[in-house]
């Protein structure tokens, strides 16, 4: 069996560290190491299912999830496993490792669909393989993912496949609002609570059910994981136009570019006056934005309070998450969940 | 909840007696109406999965299913289980539904791929709805097709991955070998064995498993199946070539133009003198083909005996088919089979 990408544990340390913030990290040092050891157990368990016969698959697939992502989703759900009291995750391996291919093969299609030339600061899939490889392999992840719930309960799989349906929805409903400031604000909640918390959700409500754990409990993971996504998915939307390329391994403004609505353009463009409004509308309205566009956008943006109301908004959803933590038993690893909420309202990548 | 496509049950019924010819089907009139109706309320299965919160999305999948093929697959396993003495096929209705679902899924993402125009005579899907809702789409249609099958055992629903795994490793092999002549046989039905015959045979090992079928009868169904995919995936290969595109609903030479060697094109250059392979090759590697080109390849082709030969080579595999229903009770819904396999190797469409 060939061994997993070797930048990942050392990566998911420094992610994991910066996401706490230093003081928390010495803090938690007696769980980061059990959880950096789960989350690389638990891609072990991923890169074995991604074989096939044919070595070209393999190898795209692989390359497809050492760049799919920050490993965020088999954190969360190690740390809420141990924080039910369980002793080792070997239960919840191939459930993390089924949820991370599910984002995986969701960041390819993206990644087709939006003609994204670089992922995680690497050539994309469509980029490296091709689009063909790149649409089949994203039906490959998707595949292995089932294979992998099928081990769980039927409980736990209908609840994977509703997850999965919400986010090819979420996908569907942010497609018909490309271009339209007037989409408003619901919209866009219900674009990321079906795009990007329903699959948290849905893991942590498994992560429970596999631990056995009360309904309370259950529920509480659940409404975390809503919130834990919310948060993690405005802070990505305020991330594209005020983050750091290097960091986050991609170019900024793709938000403006593709004309996706974010909380950010949305509270801007209900701040700005009549004039600069029209403004605004028109230069996000461009199917092809030249750098000098999106740049005005940033500047309009800037001549308003909606980044801070935003920031403002995602630690909303932060403390939402830390509050629905209430019913799990305190210690170490529920802390970290709560670090990991502040952490997806503040992080810089 | 809105009514499945009208069309489907004339135009299966007269599908079905083209396939068997009109002596057969009168022969086999007391059974015919029942497999209609058995597809029918497998039809009715799937519209009623897929239903989603968002109509457009509804819309789109609805479509790829009503354009999705020729509802081979439903009609072979209802067929199948009734050999089997079930009286009804209730039991198996969501895993028929959810082989058609990953079928449908497969083509659309094909359709993408191959910058398909027209599907079963109607806009492809990229081209009713665009390449984005397309692709996401596809991955809805595997999302519910995997919610049916975790209404079965946990064999059924792996058995059910596995073909999967494999329809998507053909698709890779294919791509690998296209505009390469040299690829060859071997790799031909590699790549038949597993893009079309594996879905066909684990669909009805899991029918045999529902009806809780004896280990031969189970292992008779599946290499059946698998025998039925390779003749009907040969007889695909000709009519692309001396096909009706009316009655395919489809323009011909889409594999001459697309460069996949099929067994016509791999046996026509076997036999070929060398100066007349040259031109062949050279003129099949053309990554743009005009119309010439593709009339000038069929022109050589018909200098050889290939179609004839490839004829047979289909007749073959229908007679494998045949003689795997050994073990299956006899009784009409076996003759349905057997004529069926005869039919997949001489259909005009």
């Amino acid at each position: 069996m060939p061994s997993p990408d070797p930048g990942i544990e050392p990566t998911l340390e420094a992610l994991v560290a910066q996401a706490l913030g230093e003081a928390t990290a010495e803090e938690l040092a007696q769980v980061l190491p059990v959880l950096v050891r789960d989350v690389s157990d638990i891609d072990w368990r991923l890169h074995q299912v991604l074989g096939s016969t044919y070595a070209r698959l393999t190898e795209a697939a692989r390359y497809a999830c050492s760049t799919g992502g920050k490993r965020v989703r088999p954190l969360v759900m190690s740390a809420a496993f141990r924080a039910l009291g369980e002793e080792s995750t070997g239960p919840i391996h191939s459930l993390a490792a089924a949820f991370q291919l599910i984002h995986t093969a969701t960041l390819v299609h993206d990644d087709v669909i939006d003609h994204a030339e670089t992922r995680r600061g690497r050539p994309s899939m469509p980029r490296a393989f091709g689009t063909a490889l790149a649409i089949v392999s994203g039906d490959y992840l998707f595949v292995r993912a089932f294979e992998l719930a099928a081990e769980y309960s039927k409980s736990i799989i209908l609840r994977s496949g509703e997850a999965c349906a919400d986010l090819v929805e979420g996908e569907v409903l942010q497609d018909a609002s490309r271009f339209d400031l007037s989409s408003g604000r619901e919209h866009y909640f219900r674009v990321v609570e079906r795009k990007t918390a329903a699959i948290i959700a849905s893991g942590l409500a498994s992560v429970a059910e596999v631990a056995e754990a009360t309904a309370p409990v259950m529920n509480a993971l659940e409404t975390y994981g809503k919130a834990l996504g919310v948060a993690f998915q405005i802070r990505d939307d305020l991330l594209d136009v005020y983050g750091d390329p290097d960091l986050l391994g991609k170019p900024l403004y793709t938000d403006f570019r593709e004309g996706n609505p974010t909380l950010l353009s949305l509270e801007t463009f209900l701040r700005l006056d009549p004039r600069r409004q029209a403004e605004y509308e028109k230069l996000f309205q461009l199917r092809r934005k030249r750098t000098k566009h999106v740049l005005r956008l940033k500047e309009l943006t800037d001549l308003t309070d909606a980044a801070t109301s935003v920031a403002q908004e995602a630690a909303n959803w932060t403390d939402r998450a830390v509050r629905a933590l209430e019913p799990i038993p305190p210690g170490p690893y529920r802390r970290l969940l709560e670090r990991l909420a502040h952490g997806a309202a503040e992080r810089r990548f």
